[in-house]
């Protein structure tokens, strides 16, 4: 064949189909996350409608958002009316519901996907060699999590119910809060890493009027040792965080550090989102790429499902029941329950 | 009609489909990026074919490398086979034309994407309120250029030849060299406000043995006074610059005053990409959304074609020929001669 470097690919080929859409779509996917944080779209599934610019709101640069709702409109999100008002478009239900994904994808990490081919150096990824704006991966995280899989877990933790729950990579503290809603005579530990987490969970947690009942400590959920909040905790609950266990050696010692630092748990409930192994496809589900570079640019390894179960079998802890989750795509939720030893 | 929010849209109608297409397009426009400054699209456009991972290059993170040609081959940039090689897809001539702007679009200008909602608040729009990487812009501006922008200017140049040639925003100093190159007797003069674009130049310029012939200045193209290496000057050159000029009234009075200093320019040759009226369409070219969104986060104005043709008017420029260029979509090269007083 001929090189195609000389084969001379002429303009009219590629300046509109599908590699131009390809570049619209970049930046599409950044003004839906614009408009996620912006409030825009919470406007528009709320209101119906919204202004195409600021709207007299001085707050906002008018420039800015025409330009988010130029690029929505071109992706079919909204639709510009009459350079005045933007509506709904053909696909804003859909993106509506898929706003945490982009957010998490373009606020959280679009500078990790910009500095790519820097980061690819192996002479570049020592100490902190990337950045992440962990504030939007939390909330993109939470958006994601509350379709299906928060509601999953309360379907799950309400038989039997919950006495003591541990929240591990607890984050802004919303789950615990809600499970606690859920069963008024129940008290709850959260864990998280990150003091800043831990300090937001701690005031959320004193807004709700809780703060009798749920106990935050700061730490690594991969060293946890027993202590006194632990010893009554009956059930444990760590979602989208699982990944950070591996690779397997390390894994299997973190999920028997669980055994031992929560004697009393009767179930440990992981929810994460697996790593695929067929080739990407015109059928591959939303995040699946993004979920899998990003951590293929910091470095952290991402198990399948079947690393998981061998994982599971080692460390001493029974799978009862796994539950696969349409959002997010390849997600799982493991029912496990420590093996008698 | 319903609430978009209260309409439930069930995720089988969006975790496939154009919205997760969305989503998987800005990682592959990412990889697409990623993939030009590794050398890797080079590397496929003369060999016909790539290692998968690292192909034993320690200096490149096997894991990075797997993860960007997954995701090209999602988007059929290359095709991977047998999980051992990667060798052009059905869409790589095409992306490999356009792979300038990927990069200008994503490491050039993805960090001003990233934080677009924060840079949308009108009191976060004062100071230096964003970030690009400008040597990535200057690369991604320079393969955009070299398709159809520079064969061009060669064209107009050759005939009647230049003696002596501006180049406004030289940048590397590529094209100066190379008008000198196809001009033995020519001389030249660069301007770049930039001391690190002047710096490089200066470089290029002696690597290329033209020291004696080009002489680079630093300073501001909107401010240029009349002197002694600008009073012979007969062409001056200038792309993709021009809307650095604007708004109006600055665009006037930059125009008048290139006439003054540069008294003997029988031609002003302004090479530059417009702002599109119309909404966007699936008809959109590549390089539109992004331009005009990337200008609308800085806070710099584009000027239309009609606007351009009124300051060219009002400033003494006559317009003897407007050349549209395909690539960049929305280009206009105007040669321009100064009207006798």
């Amino acid at each position: 064949m001929s090189s195609p470097r000389e084969s001379s690919s002429a303009p009219a080929s590629w300046v509109r189909g599908p590699i131009a859409d390809l570049y619209s779509s970049y930046v599409a996917a950044a003004a839906l996350s614009a408009a996620q944080q912006l409030g825009i779209l919470d406007r528009l599934a709320e209101d119906g409608q919204a202004p195409f610019g600021n709207g007299g709101d001085e707050s906002l640069s008018d420039t800015v958002v025409r330009a988010v709702h130029r690029t929505l409109h071109w992706a079919r999100v909204v639709e510009v009316k009459d350079e005045e008002v933007v509506i709904p478009g053909a696909l804003f239900a859909e993106a509506y519901a898929a706003r945490g994904y982009f957010y998490w994808l373009v606020k959280g990490c679009g500078e990790l996907f910009s500095i790519a081919p820097d980061v690819a150096l192996a002479e570049r990824r020592t100490g902190d060699f990337y950045h992440r704006d962990m504030r939007a991966v939390a909330v993109g995280s939470r958006l994601i999590g509350d379709e299906e899989v928060e509601p999953l877990f309360d379907r799950i933790l309400a038989d039997p119910p919950v006495g003591k729950v541990a929240d591990l990579g607890c984050g802004s503290g919303q789950r615990l809060i809600r499970i606690l809603g859920n069963h008024p005579d129940a008290r709850g530990v959260g864990v998280d890493i990150a003091p800043a987490a831990v300090q937001l969970a701690a005031e959320s947690v004193e807004s709700a009027g809780l703060s009798d009942r749920i106990t935050l400590l700061q730490g690594d959920v991969l060293e946890l040792e027993p202590r006194l909040e632990f010893a009554d905790v009956d059930t444990v609950t760590c979602v989208f965080m699982g990944h950070d266990f591996w690779p397997y050696d390390s894994c299997v010692q973190t999920l028997r550090r669980l055994r031992t630092a929560f004697p009393a748990a009767r179930r440990l409930l992981i929810c994460d989102v697996v790593r695929t192994s067929e080739l990407p496809s015109p059928d591959t589900t939303i995040f699946t790429l993004g979920f899998e570079a990003v951590h293929a640019l910091m470095g952290d390894y991402l198990p399948t499902l079947d690393q998981w179960q061998e994982a599971f079998r080692e460390s001493g802890w029974k799978c009862l029941n796994v539950q696969p989750t349409t959002v997010p795509p390849n997600g799982y939720l493991f029912e496990l329950s420590p093996v008698a030893d």
